[in-house]
């Protein structure tokens, strides 16, 4: 078994407690969760929800039907299941800052952050999660690298959620003695960040991260590396996401949009070797568009003798549930590497599952590539046969 | 220094020839050539064209340069140098049947196919070459299986040209000595025909082939591997081609057409682990796009929750360059492994290069895949560092 | 109230009859109905089916609400109100050849085609339909322009489904003087046909069609007018079709696949002024496509300066749907115009509705002209305020 | 012979004098030309370029013929007739502001604006321009619709550079008597400006514009009519435009950017009849695109009974030589109609040129309607037979 609690109850949650209680049921076919192909040492059927946090006013204190079913309703059968477990009040720092939300972080309502950790440090004690999923609204944050430098922030209140939720998280891991690990899905940096991993690494936990690599960012890593394996020059690049989930209209606020155009780029020259000019950021919100955003990509190269190709890809695709699916894996084979004692930040697993890879330096690869490499990987550790 | 001969001086053979003297010259960047970051035991420099056969009357007898001024005069410049080698009349059993081109092949100037193959594997003789390179235009072909069963086809004139030519090659690497190399980047089955497979190893020669891996089907063969790897169920995929070169005027009579669905067919189920419905082949032949094609893909799956995606790749590409510069590498490592004693057909070298990869039975794999298993193979028998 | 008879209850004719009795039940928004926004005659709630006719045996005898359940009933909800029509016997003449359905003809069951005729006039005599829609499969059929020639086809039993039924329906007219219409959304030509019109007009009646314009062709059209008005010289048209419905399945049967061909085409030259290459064609089935078929169109042209442009159209569209809607209006115009006495073929509403709009030897045009053009002549008859 | 002075020496401009030298000398089809097909009273070899201004520079007492190499010598031919002229120094009034160009104002050489614009009116009297083409970089302004406050603006220098050209123009043509053309390709209002439009109008004179009709705009009108005539009803439409030229540069810059969205949006309710949710504006720079501009577009739909249908465009356009054989048009046109004593600002060569046609609260219409109705009107003026 392992228990699992969500930090931010919003789509790409509702639609991974939907579908996890789904498969359990035998109702769905585990599309879209990367290994349910390969015998893990967990099964999905041994994850297990114990909490939820969220800031929003109209969720907290709700049960997790009740907020799947205004989400969602109209798209998927909502299991009963979902009743009994309620969305608990989490951190805040204002992440939500400047969206058509009613929102309270705990840090409000107990008025100093400090508190606000302090208590969460208490209920984790009490809920005994293994596995921490981090899928709150795309939100500013820097990485630290200096314990020190986060704890005072934290201290100060003056820190993100996610660098907030972490520390808690990691003090929890620390007091009990119990391995943990964190999934950081979003682009905050808590993989890249020296202080976050080494707050993990001396509780013996993990923290896997940054930012969930769904959409049109793997693709795009592997188009790019289908170019380069040719030597074919890459001229420029364009690409263009528009879609009508939280997460678009939040990156419509120009400085959270700046957090994934940061992740985004970072693939060219790694992959290339060369950079070339691109423009690859989220474009825009519309609302009728709701969580099956459209994708759009011009990518144009000097083949041989000097001739020009180009290649157009367009994709309309479900935003949210791309991303519930890896987080599947996530949980199953986080919680197996710290079955077998590693910590820290896993790099390979990383480079697999995420958009911005930590530790902080390390490098994109092709995601084709990369999912050998793990492979190899978790044979080694005994964790796949 | 390398000695190549080419078969069938169409629009490939005119950009490989053409490509090759510009590099030369250092008026032409490599791109298009996968391996030309790597320091290959051969320098593309080392390249030298000493043969050409045709069996088109307007071609026959005239210079490469007259040839690649017609093909592609107003696209690029043609290399001075290419007036140096002459089209020499070829094998044609029928190749070209069907297609508004006036022609005739040796063995009707000769009288009969084996009076045929013993000029060639005398000229063969002369001219000394290292490689060959079949790029004849798509022509309908089975394979053998049977060395004895190829022997009676070849003397009752009753079989492939790609065929008679691969046995005329045998015999000559056979009766001289020298180690060869034939590459076949066209559909018929000669790396993937026993028979073919077993002359060559006999001849301490190597056959490498079948049907160079440009286009659509290779990138189609990483976008399955990445759909995968994510194990999303692909519920059907469509890929219409269409373009204005010889190949595709060809590919408009049905039997041809048949040809290369067969090869491209292949890769769904190799990839995927499972058949889905599709149709994938040439679709058409439209004059005024020239050798610059035009592909459409739709490929849709079940993503988690069994909700539905989809994609739309869309590219204009130039077909000939793109495998002219496949071919350079091919005669590069193709030597090389026959440098290093490697002989009949090198399954790892076709697996990144081929659509249909032989020896017969062998798989399609994901070309990223492929490309660093070929890596580290090259690595293994010191051809890469 | 206007009476109205379906020749084939295939899916759009079941996507007709469950949108119309919806609309009637204030379910839907009359959406894909051309005309919805402008007050006709004759309300869509006037629309009564009053008959079915088909060659199944898996349909005959049923329900339209049996049979609308098995096609859509996973994707729309069935009124009951479709449980009182049942499928009636029609005629066959090999229209579904080759197609995996058992079907028997009512020709076959009498004995004669001439007896099949004879009792569809009786039925429709006791039935008093006052539009006729034709939705049978598409079929091979050629014009005859003699009615004489027409006659003895019948006799001899050797025509099209689509001709017989247009013999039995002008007789049915002429004999009760009953003015009736008759649309012919498939491709058979009888608005085309000089002996099908000039029936029509002896019984003072209408011959609307042929082949109702969904889909790719009629924005085509416009694409090229748009193109056509900035006098921008097109160099070549690729367009693709595929699709998993039963009209899908019978164009890959070749001759069948002919029909729609020609069909398609007249519209380059007919709206550019000149022919221009073009491959405009049904391209393949695909089943799990369905009745959402996937278009892919590319046009490239020469702009100011002798500079190239190009213009790639994606499309996913459901099929049937569309062809619906626009029978909804070509019901109510239709009888609105024999209200009018109109007579013969009305060329100015195949312009719009149709792709191969007759009579015989009539052009293509931009459908957002043809629409204009339209609006005015309905205005003039007084059938349009 | 029509006298033409030009207004920003950038690529429009260049493309067009280039263009109209290469009809000239018979050396290039009237592709882009719209109406090449009609017979004009004025032939495109009746146009005669008289006078050039810009403020760069680096362009500034430069013939055409070297500000044309120096564009796109590497592209096109470059006329020596283009030695001729030389660019003279225009006004600036920060049009260029932000952007990496050195530029200077005739207004800064001279002190003041006023100064400016009664040199302009010399410079005019002496060049008899009948035909003025504004193709200025975009730059921000506002309309006044008084005369008496745009005067004083232009008193005081604080107007848009169009709007002193424009005043300068109409100054001109009232004190010589001579009818003039003011072709406004620029999203600046002046034709939708009631002072400017007055000011021509007492000067017997006219003002075309705002804003050339090219790319996806009109195009996007024209799928919208196609949409709108089927009562197919639009859920919401996503246009992005990425290109590499200076326009889409000094996009790049928020408050240009902002003029463009405000021209392209004004299509949706315009033809649609309501408004739907869409994102259509310029959406980034990518200097490797060069003036071939990428555009893709998402457009769904409900169909009948309630069904989703989607399409997807994509184009690989050349952004200015596609205003350019509109200005062609435009000044032949435009020079015809004041032959004819039209003045002020005529609606219906707006509504077919024009993304923004004047007069103020004009609105938009399909192009392919458009196209008709001017039409018949310049029939009805007997300027088209």
């Amino acid at each position: 078994m392992i228990r699992v609690a969500i930090l931010g109850q919003g789509l790409v949650a509702t639609h991974l407690v939907i579908g996890v209680e789904r498969i359990k049921r035998g109702e769905l076919e585990p599309y879209g969760v990367p290994f349910a192909r390969y015998r893990l040492p967990y099964r999905i059927e041994d994850i297990e929800f114990v909490a939820s946090y969220d800031v929003d006013d109209s969720k907290v204190g709700k049960s997790l039907y009740e907020v799947a079913k205004k989400l969602v309703g109209d798209l998927l059968p909502v299991p009963e299941s979902l009743k009994e477990i309620h969305v608990r009040r989490g951190i805040h720092l204002g992440s939500m800052k400047g969206l058509p939300f009613s929102v309270k972080g705990l840090e409000e309502e107990l008025g100093d952050l400090p508190s606000a950790v302090a208590k969460l440090v208490d209920e984790f004690k009490e809920l005994k999660p293994d596995v921490f999923v981090n899928v709150i609204t795309t939100e500013p944050a820097e990485a630290y690298h200096d314990i020190e430098a986060l704890r005072k922030a934290i201290e100060r209140g003056e820190t993100s959620a996610s660098h907030a939720y972490a520390y808690a998280i990691a003090a929890y891991a620390k007091e009990t003695g119990r391995k943990v690990v964190l999934i950081n899905a979003i682009p905050s940096p808590l993989a890249r960040d020296d202080a976050v991993v080494k707050l993990f690494e001396e509780a013996n936990s993990i923290v896997v991260g940054d930012d969930g690599a769904t959409g049109a960012t793997p693709l795009t890593a592997d188009l790019l590396e289908h170019l380069a394996q040719r030597n074919r020059r890459v001229l420029s690049i364009a690409q263009f996401n528009i879609g009508g989930n939280t997460d678009f209209l939040a990156l419509s606020v120009p400085e959270r949009n700046l957090m994934k155009e940061k992740t985004k780029s970072s693939i060219v020259e790694d992959i290339l070797g060369y950079d070339t000019p691109h423009f690859i950021k989220p474009t825009g919100y519309l609302e009728p568009l709701g969580d099956k955003k459209f994708v759009s990509m011009h990518i144009w190269w000097k083949t041989f003798n000097g001739l020009d190709d180009e290649l157009v890809v367009n994709m309309r695709i479900n935003d949210s549930p791309a991303l519930a699916g890896l987080l599947v894996d996530l949980i199953r084979i986080g919680k197996a590497l710290t079955d077998k004692d590693v910590k820290g930040t896993p790099y390979l697993l990383n480079a697999f599952f995420m958009k911005s890879p930590g530790p902080r330096g390390a490098k994109n690869m092709a995601r084709i590539v990369a999912y050998y490499k793990l492979l190899d990987w978790l044979k080694e550790l005994g964790i796949l046969a």
